[in-house]
């Protein structure tokens, strides 16, 4: 019923994540209302596919430099500590992470996480390029920031384990109830793990 | 944080219905991660603003023809009833109707309801696109298919005032409990509209 070119408009905003047919279909008609907005869009993005792409070694957003190659800010910074590396599952989380100024040392996006369900497998994850980034930037100790959800925890024992073989010191990022956080209403993994993680205060260290 | 040409991206999705910067900001670094995509979203969008736009007759999606023209396929379709037509809110309604089979007429699409809160007024309704219809199609009688909420309703009050002044037949398409509904989880108004709006059957007519 649709002509074919709003259609294959609709087949590629299904493709985003969390968009299903209805929606792709409503972006579609929203478009089709606004061609200044259609027009706008097609334009950007056209733009963004020629500027900006995941970083080489990291898989940060990076900008594509004058020679074409697109290496991230945090990738380039020299006052990072390279010795560190905090791995993360999106660049979002990454984002999130550079928000808290908690991380002195520089990153690793994986882009996905093990997933049994999904078919996700070790030899799904970016393992040779992490082999790089470790090599690269000296690394000596590496924090696993992945979600603290099944997949995530799964892909941070993989990890771990591959990782500690190395000799090279792994962390993991602490789970439990959120700053602001009420116990009231706290799930039952999220107390248990803050109660087995939990640390010595007073001094009596 | 982010580079200048993803930030333009993000903020173009945000103008899409229902989508937050959140929302926006995970579709763009999809689209980093997937140029492919990217690129071929760019380039439908470019072709859909060519090729697809609002019917001029009644707001419908029309494909341009050769003479740069947008007239839907209902329109030209000369077995439709022009002296019936049904008055929708958006194209999504209309295709909804379509598929139902329910209309032998044609149609004409709001784009708008009347919304104080928003401050939509009957002056922004495209009033005089449908009165151009009402003479080309030499219309008789209306059905207002609004959406039965406030604004929905408050708009079909106002038409049908308008409409009935001019002499043409005009009604409401009924509401009440949907097929397959159960009594029990119908909400108050609904079921108060559905005795309201109760038909006499078994010939006691």
């Amino acid at each position: 019923m649709l002509p074919e070119s709003l259609r294959r408009v609709v087949q590629m905003f299904a493709r985003l994540p969390g968009v299903g047919e209805k929606t792709a279909q409503r972006f579609a008609l929203q478009l089709m209302n606004d061609a200044a907005l259609a027009s706008d869009l097609s334009r950007e993005l056209a733009a963004l596919v020629e500027s900006v792409r995941p970083c080489e070694r990291c898989g940060n957003i990076a900008e594509v430099d004058a020679a074409g190659v697109a290496v991230c800010d945090v990738c380039l910074d020299t006052r990072r500590d390279g010795r560190l590396l905090c791995v993360v599952a999106r660049v979002q989380d990454l984002l999130a992470i550079e928000r808290s100024g908690a991380m002195r040392g520089r990153y690793f996006v994986l882009g996905r996480l093990l997933s049994p369900l999904d078919g996700i497998g070790p030899e799904e994850l970016p393992l040779a390029t992490l082999e790089a980034k470790l090599a690269a930037d000296g690394v000596e100790e590496v924090i696993l920031a992945t979600p603290p959800s099944v997949d995530g925890e799964a892909t941070a024992l993989l990890l771990g384990r591959e990782l500690s073989r190395r000799g090279l010191k792994v962390s993991r990022i602490a789970s439990g109830v959120p700053h602001g956080g009420d116990l009231e209403f706290a799930d039952q993994i999220t107390l248990g793990r803050a109660i087995e993680g939990r640390r010595t205060v007073g001094g009596s260290d």
